[in-house]
């Protein structure tokens, strides 16, 4: 008998008919022998709802306010699916945020947790009822409800399964698992069937929007293994779980790509000590997040500098940067919206070294020029020019041979 | 400077637009130097979208997830018309079920009212703040939500207003205020500036449903002035007090009808003892409500029972009828459903004896054929032809002048 978390996404509780197919799902795993704690996100299209109605009620919605708005989304799904759960036959309990005791800071719209006290979770769980809590939503201290910014019923779900113990939190989504890539782009990406939680940090953060970036941290920080897998289907998901041995000789996992992002450059900038800080200071003050940064070498006491950031803030950040450019004395600022970011993610990166040139060299055979260049432990990134995203990644899952089972090696050169 | 609870339906709630200019009145009360407690509703149609989401669920809804569910509806109104106050300068603060200190038994969809601790929004108040509650809903002693049946929003005014002593409770809805009859039945209807507790008790109980029965029982129980009125006028609505000695010359304040009864009939049922409670017990077993009773004199052993039941009841209350019927030897039942109760209600006529003669009277002259009779002390009303009744409630409006200002009174014979 283990205690698995089961959460489901928005799409997956899109209807009551869905909702009843989630409920089968959930009374068979009980039926095995299990003890559950479901996590729902708001029916699709619900958030989006109360959202407008918050817009249309105010320009800047009160942070308290818009949270006890939005966080009814969750409320609502998980009142019905317990009703539904009921009718099966099955015990059902539903938990909103005054009765999880997930206790957040009060930073409304984006909480951080605090604890979570599951004397109540536990004691149900203990008279054989399934507990069915909602997603996205904590409290504070002094009895506010709180969210945990978009996409936050990934993180209630590894924090409730961190603090209860659980063996396994499932995360049910519209896709069947992570991929080597897009399928959409390379029909034969491959689903993975493990993945570290580092590399799945850097496929998430790059763009493949299957798991939350913060729930992954989470559940590395505290080991719990995370299977993402498809509402919709019976096959098995991706384990994301800690880097094992096996894992190592797996150089690339996956490519990934990002073409949110816009590239700043400033020519011929005064190579003075503090410029980088007057450039980059007012854009951090803003809340404007630098991707890549990259500083060629000085010629005659200037040099040229280039960075990215993502399209959304790409008009404030251009603003900036034109006056920064005006006081520090640069020559001239410019703009390119048309990149995209091209990465290769894997955990057996660490130990060899032909993964960079294996990438340059299929990009170079196919004329792709590498505009910039960033590298981490377990990734690479290039950014090219846009048009080419489509090419670049076909052309990098074929020369990992990442379709293939055992493929994602690099022969020692 | 007074305490005053505001609360407004689900109508005057309906849109953006619309808590807009409540907003605008509640700042006005405020600062006018008023400390404010404003109680919402659903948004029109949000209550019923969420009972269908609760069928479409389950044919027999689980009652504490029934509650938890259509909760979030007053959640989303008070977020929202506290997101416009404060856009407009004016601090406020939502209240839901479990900060409100609105302590309920655990008879979910129904519950009572057990106590109310105003800790946390007198807190608020003091501060300066509106308090924007939620209406409706409240939280049994294990915290969890429960609701006090449907347009308990009214009842939640009062019960705030009682415990917080507030100085009125004003009740906002989509009429002017209580009127001496139904507007649409008689042009000439005239809107009441005062009416006592009990006479607006018959009045709300006999289907001039502008307040919901149990908030008038608890704003009489405490004394607390209710006044409704109008969202969308400035005119003064209809205060309902206690009675005061001005109200006793008025003998007739209001004539209402309802055409929501069914009637059944026995005939030639054994006289012995034990029979009525042979016929009675089984329906108030099923919770079918019996409204008049008639049964007549005795003839050799053999008596007529009738009595009216509402139509919602109808078809169950008929089945088990026709049961008791061949239990207890009756020759037929006979079943109408084309029935109206026409009422006269007044205080006054407590200490005058010349109504009930008026009202056959007036009836009478139309050629009006009266099929039942029951009085209470402040109400006599009649059984008559469904087809009757427009014209019944005109007749009646008429021969009691309730058009002038002076009306409603008898001169005696």
């Amino acid at each position: 008998m283990a205690l698995i978390v089961q959460k489901f996404g928005g799409t997956s509780v899109a209807t009551i008919e869905r909702m009843r197919r989630i409920a089968q799902r959930v009374c068979r795993t009980k039926k095995e022998g299990n003890d559950i704690v479901v996590v729902l996100s708001a029916m699709a299209g619900e958030t989006d709802r109360l959202i407008s109605l918050a817009k249309e009620a105010s320009d800047m919605p009160d942070a308290r306010e818009y949270d006890v708005l939005v966080s009814t989304g969750e409320q609502v799904s998980v009142a019905l699916l317990s009703m539904i759960l009921k009718d099966m036959g099955v015990e059902a309990r539903s938990f909103i945020s005054h009765q999880m005791g997930l206790f957040t800071d009060s930073s409304h719209t984006r909480a951080r947790i605090m604890k979570v006290e599951t004397g109540k979770i536990k004691g149900a769980l203990s008279n054989g009822a399934v507990v069915v809590a909602a997603g996205f939503q904590g409290i504070s201290s002094d009895m506010d409800i709180t969210t945990l910014g978009r996409g936050g019923s990934d993180t209630t779900a590894v924090a409730l399964a961190t603090a209860l113990g659980a063996d396994l939190c499932e995360i049910y989504t519209d896709v069947e698992g992570v991929y080597t890539t897009d399928p959409n782009i390379c029909p034969d990406a491959r689903k993975l069937k493990k993945i570290s939680y580092d590399e799945m940090l850097e496929m998430a953060s790059l763009g493949s929007k299957v798991l939350q970036t913060r729930s992954v941290e989470l559940a590395k920080k505290y080991s719990i293994p995370v299977m993402v897998r498809s509402t919709f289907s019976e096959n098995n998901g991706t384990l994301v779980t800690k880097e094992g041995k096996d894992m190592e000789s797996v150089m690339v996992s996956g490519v990934t790509y990002d073409r949110n992002e816009a590239k700043i450059s400033l020519t011929r900038v005064p190579d003075r000590p503090g410029i980088a800080s007057r450039l980059f200071g007012p854009l951090a003050e803003a809340n404007i997040n630098v991707d890549m940064i990259i500083q060629n070498i000085s010629h005659e006491g200037y040099t040229d500098m280039t960075f990215t950031i993502s399209k959304e803030d790409f008009k404030k950040a251009l603003d900036m940067v034109e006056e920064s450019a005006r006081d520090i004395g640069a020559e001239d600022v410019l703009a390119d919206t048309d990149i995209a970011k091209i990465s290769v993610v894997g955990t057996g990166m660490r130990s060899h070294s032909g993964v960079a040139s294996k990438m340059f060299d299929a990009l170079a055979k196919e004329g792709i020029n590498v505009i910039m260049i960033s590298t981490s432990e377990i990734k690479i990134s290039c950014i090219i020019d846009s048009k080419y995203t489509e090419l670049a990644v076909r052309v990098l899952h074929e020369a990992f041979e990442l379709n293939k089972e055992n493929g994602g090696t690099v022969k020692e050169p």
